[in-house]
């Protein structure tokens, strides 16, 4: 099965090109930053654990083959972090990577660089293994699940988060079938989790985004899980936009929501959701997809990236650590002295 | 202003091609049943209320034209009706002209058959005026109007139903802007809706089918308006899949949600919704639009055309002969029963 994302030091990163997903496996070598940076800004490499790994071994990458300096080094985190300047995963794991690299003697920066970004590839995969296997834990009822966007090891590098739990869950016979919403604009369910799903050999049914609340009414459904790009101290979650209204139908219908992501996605400044500043994104991503339009010139549109979900329809949060389970404040509070005494 | 439909008796019918829509405005002239057949089944001419006009037009056309015996009509009922067995007004209303015109001597079918056809279109018109001025006075409070589908001029050969409302309440000061679903999978919001707010010249944005409940809770609409496809007989209402969790979350956010169409709607044999028929699309309509596609093959889809909304989500109907509130059960049996008086 091809890599998602693979390091080759000291002369490359291999990543497979998600622009050409699901019609093509196409494994691209990256032999520089200039490469990697394209790669970034087409979006062949996304997702925001992902381009963290992405913006650690692009120093690695930058040491290596443009050059170790601290002159050479500064340059390079500042190009990574500029070409998606609101992938906060990118500036923040390239800066760490800068920061460890600049304490270093010069011919040392390069080997360290590498070993670093295999770190953290390493963690992500160990705390998407543990999200997985916690998550699958919960869900107790055979059944089928929906979930939403792209959370599979194509967003992450690891196993995934939501996506991680689901396959976790089928491996173990729990999860019956995974409902896969197309999740408009960007369609990253129908392309990506679509294809991630026949890959594992899930059984998978795409639906419009439109159909989630018939389906969740039919009863087909028994848990929805998504992931969290923040979550807030008091469990107010940031996510991909249509995550709120999945969550809102999923209570009508007494349907558990479950959201999986790592405590890292806790932002520990942030005491409620509407302090999560939400990005509002191109219009022209609505009433068409690429260079496809459906739309007539000049009509506005509503296109924000994210929406919150209130901490109230969350059924459970889970960590690589266990189940953050309700009220999310004390049991955040925990979860994170704990980490911090680890 | 281009016309949807116009009867040109005794040659043609014209209708817009709405294939070509929001790109090019082009009116078809339709000379024959089998021309009529052609236009219908590539959806050039579509929305339930005015297939019903194709329908009883297209037996004009064929007395006109193909031949006005019982054999010939019959013929062309049946052709007709074929095209798209699913569109009931289509086959009901092609089979009202052709007993209508059994009944009559050879000679004066055309032209009973075109009168017919020119009434129905009369109907439409007058009945459509009436619901946008029943649902216009029901918004008093300014502000702005959240739609799903398309339920314009394009959809009934008349000023609408929940966008007829909309239009008339934006031209007495009470609607200041119109937020329309894209309305996956086939997007009738993003393609008709939004071309024909444009064309009416009402501030339009358009919107994922993702973000709806984001902008249902930022507050930014005070009242959902669509369409209806049947509605049982205690205001169980079956529309375009999407509807039902529209109508969901203006609730959760008290929100009011009105249901716009004609009594003809009310199925009198149907007492709830649970017992309406919900056909299921072809799955090739998720996971791409027309040719385009972004899902990889093979994977399976969940596409139903409907949803059904129940009575309790639904503020009041509005209808021409006024606005029916809850209790549903008592206020759709007096609208009957006054309908049957007249």
């Amino acid at each position: 099965m091809v890599a998602v994302f693979r390091l080759a030091p000291p002369e490359a990163i291999e990543i497979l090109d998600q622009t050409l997903l699901p019609f093509e496996e196409q494994v691209i070598r990256i032999a520089d930053v200039a490469a990697l940076c394209e790669a970034i800004g087409a979006l062949r490499i996304r997702g925001a654990p992902l381009l963290g790994l992405a913006g650690a071994a692009g120093l690695a990458l930058a040491a290596s083959q443009n050059g170790p300096t601290d002159k050479d080094l500064s340059h390079a985190a500042r190009v990574i972090t500029a070409t998606r300047p609101t992938a906060v995963d990118l500036g923040l794991r390239a800066g760490d990577a800068l920061e460890l690299a600049l304490a270093l003697p010069v011919d040392e920066r390069a080997g360290a660089l590498w070993a670093y970004a295999a770190r953290l590839h390493g963690d992500r995969i160990r705390e998407d293994a543990a999200i997985s296997a916690f998550g699958a834990d919960l869900l107790v009822e055979r059944g089928s699940v929906l979930t939403h966007c792209n959370t599979g090891e194509l967003a992450t590098g690891g196993a995934g988060t939501a996506l991680g739990v689901i396959v976790a869950a089928w491996k173990r016979g729990r999860v019956e079938r995974c409902y896969v919403t197309e999740t408009r604009p960007l369609l990253q369910g129908a392309r990506l989790t679509a294809w991630e799903a026949l890959r594992a050999g899930v059984p998978a049914t795409l639906l419009p985004d439109t159909a989630a609340g018939s389906l969740l009414a039919s009863g087909a459904v028994q848990a929805v899980i998504t992931g969290a790009d923040r979550i807030a101290r008091n469990g107010d979650t940031a996510n991909k936009i249509g995550t709120y209204q999945l969550a809102a139908l999923a209570r009508r219908h007494a349907v558990p929501f479950y959201v999986a992501a790592p405590l890292s996605t806790i932002d520990p400044n942030c005491p409620e959701g509407h302090h999560i500043p939400i990005e509002m994104r191109d219009g022209r991503e609505v009433g068409g997809f690429g260079d496809h339009r459906w739309s007539p010139a000049g009509i506005e549109a509503y296109n924000p990236a994210f929406d919150v979900t209130p901490a109230e329809l969350i059924t459970a949060i889970v960590t690589e650590q266990g189940v953050i389970q309700p009220p999310f404040t004390a049991g955040i509070r925990r979860a994170q002295s704990e980490r911090g005494e680890q």
